[in-house]
């Protein structure tokens, strides 16, 4: 099994599950009202929103972190399989957070579950990361800010739930601005080194 | 991350958001007469036939766009996501339609909600081509009826569905067959230009 | 736009659609009994046998055909797109097949609904088929037999529902049989005849 | 039709059916308690992951024996299709297992459903390798272990079930960790073998 080979599967498996999403948006089934239903259901769109953005970038790093990899072993194979599967499951708890958000009841348990899931996606891809570390298939320097800021920042979600879900939401959604807003500084000064 | 990743990975997104507007066709569970509310349904068929014709059309331009980029940078990276993101949410606006067309009520704030999330789209595609021309990242003419005339018209649909919303529809359907027909008609040109 | 990339994207498609056939069968939410239910649902397995083998043939001769051209323009573009919207709404009729064979009315219906979608699928192949012989894309011998068996039989078959929905269903079911056994008995032959 | 197409087709599938898997996670619709309902939602999860995990085995067993393969003939390329067919059929004894696990009747026919749902699968890959044996497409030793492990385990489950579901539910984990652990086992060993 190559890396090229399981690569292509994973972005298969990412594209794929990031386009599912779509499913936490349900066409609502009113008898009128139906422009008013539908503003009201922003919490969705941003659910929807912050999940897309988050698969996007675990793309982008996972993509990263295999061309950094010097070879492919079957454990390699199989932590990677753990990742899309937390990878694939992401639809499950956007949809719990879209439907409990626009509910409004229950939203504390919905964005803890949501900070779960996350968190679970975190750890397989730290996992893949230490095991390719500690067996030599990966020789740079760890980026540990750029690939684990989530390890950190999602189980303080869910624990941040228990206390206010506005701020673990806010947790969640700064940890997308911050994945995304990183390597575009670092890009920035790479090329004001590099001097005009 | 290199355009060719990025490309395959949005060819992906395109083409599972194109294959998932099916389900704004559902089956409807009657106890007689399904012939007759099949047939009703016409208004579900159009409106499937059009986003997909869209979603493909949006592809084709996606690729033409992506081929004449020298280079491709972080931030085309996360244009590029925000269009994906739009694309893929295509098949809410599609059900949302769909349902309430037939439904025979609200089709104002359906018909409107469509155009949003089409206008949104085009805006995405027009910030990524305005971004790699201000950049210098395309350097060929820039092709404003090709591929900003849903940017325009999209958002006119919206206006259109206060007044009317089968004239918001019909726009977007000539917006589709615009689409389609200039590109033939630019071919058909530069056969006749080439001479026999 | 080459034509290495429709085919990768039909192929996306192709495959989408074909995975997505598994929604006409739906989980039943009984009290009790549901091993008699599940067993008792065999129409909706052999429609989505039919359906998913129809796809995947459908899936083979699109790249035989392809695989002929010479070259590929932008009319084919979008023939190629007319089909994929066909092939696409497949689950449709496949799940309404499936969803009123089990309730045990309006099956004739159902029957011809599934009959009309697979005749457009098959009248968007041969018009596709068709555009690319006179213009001289294609220059092998037409192989009518081969590509447009179906596009006799589905409209036969929707014929034949307002008759005997059981002869329709067969009908369906001998295209199918007919289009893998077909390329069997002719590579069975080329062998024969290359002898020993 | 080559063999690189027909396993980048397969491929597709293979993404798609895993990722719909998510789709036996249903988002609750409770008027509060959702935390509990969600923790007591644990044998979905487990569901979930068996299955997710056994797409991923077969896909990469899929790829070992189509990579051992000289040539690929037609009937290979509807052998293969008969294994895609049972591949994508896989989300709904997903489905129906992790919903009877959660309602707490009819187990039994749900864990017997599912066992006889990844036979067919099983059976369907045995039949491919035995072709391609049979007909000299394949000429490296017959790997009976290693491929060919559920086609006795999973019907071993469905006769199980109507003694005790739990068991059969083992059996199917067991054989899961089983194709997760032969290769590692096999790959240390080789390791130990070629020495420091």
């Amino acid at each position: 099994m190559s890396k090229t080979r399981a690569e292509a599967f994973s972005d298969g498996v990412f594209a794929v599950a990031a386009t599912l999403l779509v499913f936490s948006l349900q066409s609502p089934d009113v008898k009128s009202g139906l422009g008013t239903v539908l503003l009201n259901d922003w919490p969705s769109y941003a659910t929807y929103a912050i999940s897309f953005g988050t698969i996007l970038v675990i793309w982008v790093n996972h993509h990263a972190v295999l061309d950094s990899m010097e070879r492919f072993d079957r454990t390699l194979l199989f932590l990677n399989g753990l990742l899309l599967l937390t990878v694939a499951a992401l639809p499950f708890p956007t949809g719990v957070l879209a439907h409990y958000l626009q509910a409004g009841h229950d939203q504390q348990a919905a964005v803890a579950t949501y900070g779960v899931a996350m968190s679970l996606m975190a750890s397989a891809f730290t996992l893949m990361n230490l095991y390719a570390r500690q067996h030599g298939v990966i020789n740079t320097p760890f980026d540990l800010l750029g690939y684990s800021f989530g390890q950190f920042t999602y189980p303080l979600g869910v624990v941040f739930s228990f206390l206010s879900w506005y701020l673990a939401l806010f947790l969640y959604a700064l940890t997308l601005v911050f994945y995304i807003a990183l390597p575009l500084v670092r890009e920035a000064r790479t090329r004001a080194a590099s001097g005009p």
